[in-house]
């Protein structure tokens, strides 16, 4: 058997969305600048994935802007935002547990000479509104806090955040990292009082090297790649046509059969939960109930060392990820675990199992029987 | 029949590259960093399409760094290097005739309080040698160049202009956009003195959304988005390991019976000139000889409005462009024939017809063909 359990590093590409790509690659491959009917045909592509996202998170097409990926998305949205209104402050907020593509653009800005502040988490990962609500200012134009957290799982309070924002500073724009969030949840960016939402194709069963940011209409973003003013003049260069219908179909999937597909995530996080109760050795980080994103587990390990535990599951072909998986190869200590405190024990010693809706059950007990096995080894050998 | 001569706005995704994706998408889709057998198997995508890529350039692998396209290596190439070496200068120099990918950062930039000198060209769109030396100034960083010019077909003269440029400032960088050149001709940076090259996925048969950028060894460049800190840090964010293994692919076959391919390219390039040289309403901008592109056609028909002349081709199921067609819908005058002076008739009425290697003699007889019919109709029509 094999258990494919780093779906937030990234997921397989769905069929349909594979094949939706190969149509735009070998037959409709017009470039969608040009005015002639091949134009067009690509043209209809990126049509049919707006339209089809937009459905998903009840927005204008005007409203979306295709990117190259998730950190593009997240780039464009904060340098972009910080770029657009910093004649109105200087001032950004944000969580110490975002990911990288959202910490380093803000470090970034903090080099050009804006100030910005990291709001502490508590044990389970989650903000505290008052504390967000005291960091802002007249000054504040941008926060900046993740959905779901890519580590945990913690999910954050956004609607709050966004009312306790608005009610401190209107002017303040509210961008959101959705990207292990879309696809998982319903969300409805509108709704929520967020201006600015970042997501990923290839987090959600659709190609990589594709992305979405939605753009509240009125909301003042700078472009961060110039070029041929496509898209608006908000992102120049010719369109991924095959990786936008490849995410456009992958979107339209993800929310069918939308309440079915959330629920069985849960099982599987529950079966692997109860799994592992009564082992004694294995302790999990954050909230793990229907609090929590229903496919993100951060599951610590007494005495085996994180990359020892992901190699000894690998030969048995269960495949997890040491940290976040997506800090290119380098297994730094995890931001989000230092965050919450984990503990030095626990920054050494954790796995994060995330799942997809494809997952079964039978996956989940046969990595549960796997590690019962393995750990107690481990653990032998690393005393030694 | 059908001719699609657009080749140059976009093409057709080789077989081979569009398998390899597929293949990248359902099968190895694992993260590149991740750290378990899945992630290696995307890795090793990266690693063979690298490979192909830099030896059709004869540059090491570290030199090269995979994009979204042919606009983002332009930006990178482009702000990366100002921002980089700004401390040693804020001046910089490209010409009157660059693709917007490249003109549009360089007017952002002098926004930010840089200077650019646009050199201008002669009839052919070639710059002159002694007025690039003469640009060059102690404090001139970064020179962009194009090698074939997008709508007319120049072929710049890239390594005498890069000799002129080092004789004059050995610490002024080179940066060619080669986005219209790669795959068309034998590119060697090193033996040419080019700093910097950009090119494309999707000008040679490979997918769109994806391009790279070659950065000599001890070149400094900065990133432009920040994030997970992949390939070196100078690009973050997952790989896109489908397009890169397409660009790959199709970089290999690009390169695979060469000298055949731009034989044949020239021949159907003459053979289009033969068909309409007794015409005498087809005039050709800039040169037209082995000495151009051979794949770019520039045509101005007297009396004959370039988007009417496009539409009545493309009934006829043969597709040009109006302009450049990378320009996003708006058919804008052209800066290029305005650079060369192609006259205000010729701008309103000049079309461009690209091939790729796949185009047979009997497309551009075809072709040649229905301008010979219908342009003498539309003619009498624009008249009354």
């Amino acid at each position: 058997m094999e258990a494919y359990f780093d779906n937030a590093a990234t997921t397989r590409c769905s069929d349909g969305a594979r094949d939706v790509m190969a149509r735009a690659l070998s037959e409709d491959y017009g470039n969608p600048s040009s005015l002639h009917g091949k134009g067009l045909a690509g043209e209809r592509y990126i049509r049919e994935a707006k339209k089809n996202i937009c459905r998903t998170l009840k927005i204008n097409e005007p409203e979306l802007v295709f990117t190259s990926g998730g950190t593009e998305s997240n780039n464009l949205a904060i340098l972009g935002a910080a770029m657009a209104n910093q004649r109105a402050g200087m001032h950004l907020v944000t969580t110490k547990i975002e990911h990288p593509a959202v910490a380093a653009p803000m470090r970034h800005l903090e080099e050009q000479g804006f100030s910005v502040t990291w709001l502490d988490v508590d044990k389970d990962g989650l903000v505290s509104l008052e504390q967000l609500q005291e960091s802002i200012t007249p000054e504040t134009i941008l926060v900046s806090i993740m959905y779901v957290n890519n580590e945990i799982g913690a999910v954050e309070p956004i609607q709050e955040a966004a009312a306790a924002i608005k009610r401190k500073n209107p002017g303040t724009l509210f961008h959101v990292d959705a990207i292990q969030a879309y696809g998982k949840y319903i969300i409805h960016p509108k709704k929520l009082g967020i201006d600015l939402l970042s997501a990923s194709g290839h987090k959600i069963h659709g190609p990589k090297g594709v992305g979405f940011l939605y753009i509240k209409e009125k909301t003042k973003v700078w472009p961060i790649l110039f070029g041929g003013g496509q898209q608006k003049n908000m992102r120049s260069g010719t369109e991924n046509v095959p990786g936008i219908a490849g995410m456009g179909q992958a979107a339209k999937e993800a929310y069918e059969m939308f309440q079915e597909k959330q629920g069985h995530l849960y099982q599987l996080k529950e079966a692997f939960l109860a799994g592992l109760a009564d082992t004694g050795w294995a302790h999990f980080n954050g909230k793990t109930g229907r609090d929590s994103a229903p496919h993100i587990l951060s599951l610590t390990v007494d005495g085996v060392r994180s990359e020892v535990l992901l190699h000894a599951l690998e030969e048995r072909q269960v495949y997890v990820s040491a940290g976040s998986a997506c800090a290119s190869n380098k297994p730094a200590p995890s931001s989000t675990l230092q965050a919450i405190r984990a503990g030095k024990e626990a920054l050494g010693s954790t796995v994060r199992v995330s799942f997809c809706a494809g997952n079964i059950l039978e996956e989940v007990e046969y990595c549960v029987g796997v590690l019962k096995e393995v750990v107690p080894q481990l653990q032998r050998f690393a005393r030694r």
